[in-house]
């Protein structure tokens, strides 16, 4: 066991890593019912006119618009009623010189008439109809295909499903959706000291966070985590759950990666696959590993976080989750468009030799770093966002400019 | 059969009724697998120290710290290994003067140390460790209770339940999770010209599209949709339906809400409860109705929204969204505060004598105005927002300043 990092790289080098790493989307269909968050893999074409036919727009009188010419109050046109066509039902007559028929928002306009008279201005006198404003030619009518023809294209690959997006698929009766197959992805926490939630607390012990915070974060960056689970920090139990979980596109464990006495998961990586990287210049975050496992197709990808919960979700938001993000195509909600331009609120030194990133809470235009180590849980849930320093700044003084991100699981 | 509305109301005397509506929120526990995306119903306090105990924050050796001072690469100090403690395991001997045990991240720090030297700075040499730098009292040791003390305020009611705190329920132990219950919200599109998905579209019928965009618009108001129905547009099927449907919360229709021969949503209110809005001087989205029916307990809430799809969602997103973000305390993500003040992009003639929601392409700082008629599907998805025009205005020139309010589905 090494004493010390094999190699360790500058973050923008293990992004370019990151870019190139091997991944297959997949495609499925899926109902309707469950097409919400999801993004669509093929583009979508409408198989039908929208509306499928020509129809009345408002409730009303369908008229030929010729025979209401000159209609006012006080001389009403008098048509001859010849029938009521609901929305769903089909009309029965044609509208000839002197006739219309009432149809209600939505129904087929009948044969021979060329607009619809408002139910407002129109009243009924025994048979008949007044007409009491004359009416432009195609008024409240829809035409076959106004919204949408035959062929056009409706929606397109890549794009997420709102329910807006549902209305456009259900509004040609498209019934199985082709979307994305989610990324399924395995999370372990590594560790002899950890305990699942309400198991008795021993001393030396603590419970387990970061399967849970890894595994929705996972969620948030559109993937599906598939399995969660606790390893002991020894080369037998590792490896054998990452044969176990070979359901999986990727694996993520945390924990295991330092260069103490329980770094394991690099040995197991050098056996069963590669190392592409093994640590990282940033704090929090040096200890990350990056490997690639042969599993008989392209290589199933292993990333290592480290222990600490708040260096393993930081990790997770600069490196794995735009990874994440990219596979399962959710290119939406990412938070680095809505970087803020913010002062520091003190004096703030960092690290020396690696690029840092600070966790800030925002309050007015000021950013306040949280100062709490990498161990400390709730420097994250106080957090509104980080800033970066590069590594060769040695101080930053109070009111310096800052861009701050903000984290994109919140 | 009413040809009229009965009370045309004002936008914001509709919103007034509508905060006024009774509903009494539930209160659930859940594993917390199942957290993410709830909302706390409960304060949520320490009940351990964290970290639980005292432990090392790096992988080194657990020393005092006088036995350190002075201590160079040229002359180290040389202490006594008595053992090596991983994460997880318990300390079996106490520190004493000039000697030292090996600790791992995590691990308990032994009795008599009161600083960890880390690993790069120090030497094995046959059975002792010599020490390169010396180390300050209490350096690289986390104490119990440093980040979180018992009892304190870790999380509060109504916070939305994301990755890092989930992290902060883990840490504690905590396996279920006080949230509130998410309302229940049966959806029915009436309508006899409406079919299923991939039903045979016959002449005068259309595929559903309300069913799917009003559910998923409820699922993104943190609501849950318990039915979805196709209900044919009479007195019977519906008043029939609307009874089935007893174990919703609130129940949304589209569609026979119109002053045309399709009208039944009021009659059966009318009958089985109280109709509290009918009609809204806004465009679109007049022929709206809200309702409340006897159940027993403080009473069913019905809306009923117009059939026409972008005026249900436009009306969805203005008057019901709001309420139901309210009541499922789900007040994260509303788009009201990420107004846009755009330009119009050209002139625009707002509807006379009600409130009109006009929707908008953004481009650069430009609005465009969506200009297709309420029955138009893809007016919605075409659509980054929308403004509002009072009911007072008769022209908008091009480049007029407007106020573009993001649909929230989006």
């Amino acid at each position: 066991m090494g004493n010390e990092f094999l190699n360790i790289m500058n973050p923008e080098d293990v992004k370019k890593i990151i870019s190139t790493l091997p991944f297959k989307k997949k495609v499925e269909k899926v109902a309707i019912e469950n097409a919400y968050q999801r993004v669509l893999s093929e583009n979508i074409y409408a198989t039908i006119n929208l509306p499928p036919f020509k129809r009345a727009a408002m409730d009303g009188y369908a008229v030929k618009s010729k025979d209401t010419f000159r209609a006012s109050e006080d001389k009403p046109a008098s048509l001859k009623l010849l029938e009521v066509v609901m929305a769903g039902e089909v009309p029965q007559n044609k509208v000839e010189e002197g006739t219309c028929i009432e149809v209600s928002t939505g129904a087929p306009i009948p044969e021979g008439a060329d607009a619809v008279i408002m139910i407002e201005f129109a009243e009924k006198k025994d048979e008949d109809i007044l007409i009491l404003e004359s009416v432009a030619l195609g008024a409240n009518i829809a035409n076959e295909g106004s919204d949408v023809k035959k062929g056009e294209l409706l929606l397109s690959e890549g794009e997420f499903i709102t329910p807006d997006k549902i209305g456009v698929l259900s509004a040609i009766g498209l019934q199985k959706i082709p979307v994305y197959v989610q990324p399924q992805v395995a999370v372990i926490s590594t560790g002899n000291e950890l305990i699942k939630a309400e198991e008795k607390l021993e001393y030396g012990k603590i419970y387990d966070i970061n399967s849970y915070t890894v595994s929705n974060s996972v969620k948030s960056c559109g993937c599906q985590p598939i399995h969660s689970e606790i390893v002991k920090d020894d080369y037998e139990s590792l490896k054998n759950k990452i044969k176990e979980f070979e359901d999986a596109d990727i694996i993520i464990t945390s924990g295991g990666t330092s260069a103490g006495a329980g770094d394991v998961l690099r040995i197991v990586l050098d056996e069963m696959g590669k190392v592409l990287v093994h640590g990282i210049a940033v704090k929090p975050g040096k200890p990350t590993i990056i490997g690639l496992i042969e599993d008989g197709n392209e290589g199933k990808i292993i990333f290592g976080l480290p222990g600490y919960p708040v260096a393993a979700l930081m990790v997770f938001h600069v490196f794995i989750g735009p990874f994440l993000r990219k596979i399962s195509s959710l290119n939406v909600g990412v938070g680095e468009n809505n970087v803020m331009k913010l002062k520091l609120s003190r004096r703030f030194r960092p690290a020396r030799g690696r690029k840092q990133y600070v966790l800030v809470k925002i309050r007015g235009n000021q950013a306040h770093p949280i100062l709490k180590d990498s161990g400390a849980i709730t420097s994250l849930s106080e957090a509104d966002g980080y800033f970066e320093v590069p590594k060769n700044v040695e101080i930053l003084e109070e009111g310096s400019n800052v861009t701050v991100i903000p984290l994109l699981f919140k």
